[in-house]
C-alpha cells in the first residue's frame, strides 16, 4: 500500500481486429487486471459472500454504493470503524458509485436543481440532501479507491431535450466535484451521459476528455434501452475516450454484453445479474444458463458446469442444488453455493478474455462463447 | 472405512467427583471425539453451513431427520445418489433419529396403534406410515452410521398412565426394530422414555439393557418440564445404562445443560440451539449470551467474543454484524457468519470439558464456565 496514485497500464492490445485490451489497474488497496467484473456489494456485503468466498472465487475489486450506504449505516459509523475496507474487511480495492443512479430511481425525490437532489430515504423515511460537493465528501469518508461524481440519471425512453438537460447538469456536476476532491489517494471517473443519443454521448465525452479524469465510466445504460443502441452508445464514447484512460460501463451485465463492450475498449464492469439470479436459482454455465428449481434437475448427479473448478461444482450434485432451493426448504446454503458459482463463472469469464486477447484471438473466443452458451443439451433445455 | 463395526472406548474418567468421560466412537465414516456436539441437518444441511463450513467450526459428527428426509426428498432419491453422506457432501460421521419426535410434534397423526403411526406430512399433506419396520428400512437406506428406533414421544405434561403406555409402547418398537435390522455396519441404540417419571425411566432403561443395544439414548427430555425433572431423569437412566456404552442426551441443549447432563455420564448432544438462535441474531460467547441486534453493538468495534477463533470472530467487528442484521438489510452473511461462529462455541466449549476431564478438574471448569457466563460486563448487559 506505499503507492498512493492510481495508476492504469494497458498491457496488451486484441489483434482480431476488435479495441478490446488487457490492462492492470492499480490502487492504494492493490492491483487488479481488465477487463474486470466487480461484484455489487450496495450495503457493505456482496449478499450472502464474506470477503473469504470473494476471494475463492476470484474476485479482485468491489463496487459498494454511496446512496445505500449513506443511508445505512451512515458514512460516519463506517468512519469510526476505520473505512469501508475495515468495517466490511475487504482489503483489496473498492469503487463506490454516486448515488445518483438511486437517488433517481429508488428514493421519494423531493427537489431537484441544479444545487443537487433532496430526497427521502426508502429505508426510513430520513431526509437527506446529495449535492456534487456532498457526494465527494461521503466518499472520502468511506475511504474507497475509485469515486464517481453525483451524476443526473434519466430513465428509458427519454426526449431529447430531457437527455440533454440532464447531461449539461452532470458535466457541471462532474467540474464542481473536482473542485471538491480534497484526498489525492482516490480516483475520481468522469460519467459519461446522453441517453440514448450519440450526439449528445459524443459531446459529453469530448468536455469530460478536456477535464483530465483518471478513468470514465459510461452511465444511464441497461435501463431497458434495445441492445442496439447500447451498443451504439458505447460506441460513440470509446471511440472518443482517451485510450490510455480505463473505461468503466456501469451497471452491464450480461457475458454477452461483456463480449460486446469490450470489442469496443470497454475494462471494468458492475452488475448485479450473478448475485442476483444465484438468488433466484439462476445459474450462469459454459453452456447457458440454467434454472436449478426446474424439475430436470432433481435427479441429476451432474455439477452446475462440468467445467467449472468452484466449492460448489467440485461438492454438490444439481440433485442436492435442486433439494436445497426446493419449496418449504429454501435453505440459505443454497443461495450462497450458487453466488459463489455465479461469481466463479463471472471472474473466470474475464480471465479466459484476458487469455484470449493475449494470444490475440478475444473474436475467436466470443464467437465460440456465444455458439456453446446456445447449446440446449446440457442445460435445462 | 476399513472398519465396520461401531466401537466405543471410553478413554477418561473425570476425578473430581463427577460421572463425566472422554470417550471416542468409531463408526464406518471414522471416528469422534465424546463429550461431543452434534449439529442438526434436518434436511440433509445444517442451515446455512456447507460442509466445508462444518469442518472449520469443528463439526465431527452431523445428526440428520428421518422424518424430514423420508417426506423430502424421499430416501429412495437419496439412496439414487450415493446415500446420505454424498448426498450432502459429508463424509464423517452421522447420526439419524427415528422420526418419532417430529411424527408426534409435527405432523397430522391419523392413526395411532401398536402397529405404528399414520400421518399426513407437514410439508405436502402426502400420507406416510411409520412402523418400526419401516424406520429402520429408510435409515437402512439412507446409509448412515447411528441409527435410532421409532418411539412414542409424548409432550409435557403427561399423565403416569399415558407416560407408561408410551413407554412400554417404544419398548415393543425397540425390540421390533432390533429384529428389523439388516444391516451390519450401522449400530441401533435404544432410546430410554418414560416422562417425567423416575420409576419408568428406570424400568425402561432396564430393559434397553437386557436388549444389549451398542447405545443408549434418552429421549423424551427438553419437552418443557423444569430443569430439575430433567436432570432427575437423566440420573434415573444414566445410573442404570452400562458405563461401557455411549449415551446420548436427545435434544439438549444449552451450554448449562450439557455440564449438568455431562456431570452424570451423558456423552452425546444435539440441539437446534446454537443453529437457530444465530439466525435470530442470538450469540453464544464465553461471558454469556448476547443479541446482535441490540442498539449496544451499533458502534462496538470488538469481535462477538475475544477468545474465540471462528472466522467471523477473527475478521468481523460487532458493529458490522449488527449492521447485517438490521432491519431492511438483514443480510444472509450475517445468517452464516453467526452460525459459524455458535457452533465454533459449542464444539471449543464441548473439547474444553473433554480436556477438563483430561486433567480431573471438570467440576471447576463448570463452576468458572457458569459464574463467567453470568458476568454482565462484556455482552448485552
Amino acid at each position: 500500500m506505499g503507492n498512493n496514485e492510481f495508476y492504469f497500464e494497458v498491457q496488451a492490445r486484441d489483434r482480431s481486429g476488435t479495441q478490446a485490451r488487457v490492462g492492470k489497474i492499480t490502487t492504494p488497496h492493490g492491483s487488479f487486471m481488465t477487463p474486470v467484473f466487480m461484484p455489487v456489494a450496495t450495503r457493505a456485503v456482496v449478499k450472502t459472500m464474506s470477503p473469504a468466498n470473494l476471494k475463492e472465487a476470484g474476485t479482485t475489486i468491489l463496487l459498494g454504493n454511496t446512496y445505500h450506504l449513506a443511508v445505512r449505516p451512515g458514512e460516519r459509523l463506517i468512519a469510526k470503524m476505520g473505512g469501508l475496507h475495515r468495517f466490511m474487511a475487504w482489503d483489496g480495492p473498492i469503487l463506490t458509485d454516486s448515488g445518483g443512479f438511486q437517488v433517481f430511481s429508488l428514493a421519494d425525490l423531493r427537489e431537484l436543481s441544479d444545487e443537487g437532489v433532496t430526497f427521502r430515504s426508502h429505508i426510513n423515511g430520513d431526509l437527506f440532501c446529495f449535492t456534487p460537493e456532498r457526494v465527494i465528501e461521503i466518499q472520502e469518508i468511506l475511504g474507497v479507491d475509485i469515486i464517481m461524481p453525483l451524476d443526473h440519471c434519466i430513465g428509458w425512453p427519454a426526449t431529447y431535450v430531457e437527455a440533454k438537460e440532464a447531461m449539461e447538469r452532470s458535466i457541471q456536476w462532474a467540474k464542481r466535484s473536482l473542485r471538491a476532491k480534497s484526498k489525492k489517494d482516490q480516483a475520481l471517473f468522469g460519467i459519461v451521459q446522453g441517453g440514448g443519443y450519440k450526439d449528445l454521448r459524443e459531446r459529453c465525452a469530448r468536455e469530460l476528455v478536456d477535464l483530465d479524469f483518471p478513468g470514465y465510466a459510461i452511465g444511464g445504460l441497461s435501463v431497458g434501452e434495445p441492445k442496439e443502441i447500447m451498443e451504439e452508445m458505447v460506441r460513440a464514447a470509446t471511440q472518443i475516450l482517451p485510450p490510455e484512460k480505463p473505461r468503466y460501463l456501469m451497471g452491464v451485465g450480461t457475458p454477452q454484453d461483456f463480449l460486446m463492450a469490450i470489442a469496443h475498449g470497454i475494462d471494468m464492469f458492475d452488475c448485479v445479474m450473478p448475485t442476483r439470479n444465484a438468488r433466484g436459482g439462476g445459474v450462469f454455465t459454459w453452456n447457458g444458463k440454467l434454472q436449478i428449481r426446474n424439475a430436470c434437475h432433481k435427479e441429476s448427479p451432474l455439477p452446475l458446469d462440468p467445467k467449472c473448478s468452484c466449492y460448489c461444482c467440485q461438492t454438490f450434485s444439481r440433485s442436492y442444488l435442486h433439494h436445497l432451493f426446493s419449496k418449504k426448504i429454501e435453505d440459505i446454503l443454497g443461495l450462497v453455493l450458487l453466488t459463489l458459482h455465479n461469481l466463479t463463472f463471472y471472474h473466470e469469464f474475464m480471465a479466459k478474455i484476458r487469455e484470449s486477447i493475449w494470444q490475440g484471438r478475444f473474436r475467436e473466443f466470443a464467437e465460440e462463447f456465444l455458439l456453446q452458451s446456445r447449446d440446449p443439451s446440457t442445460n435445462d433445455g
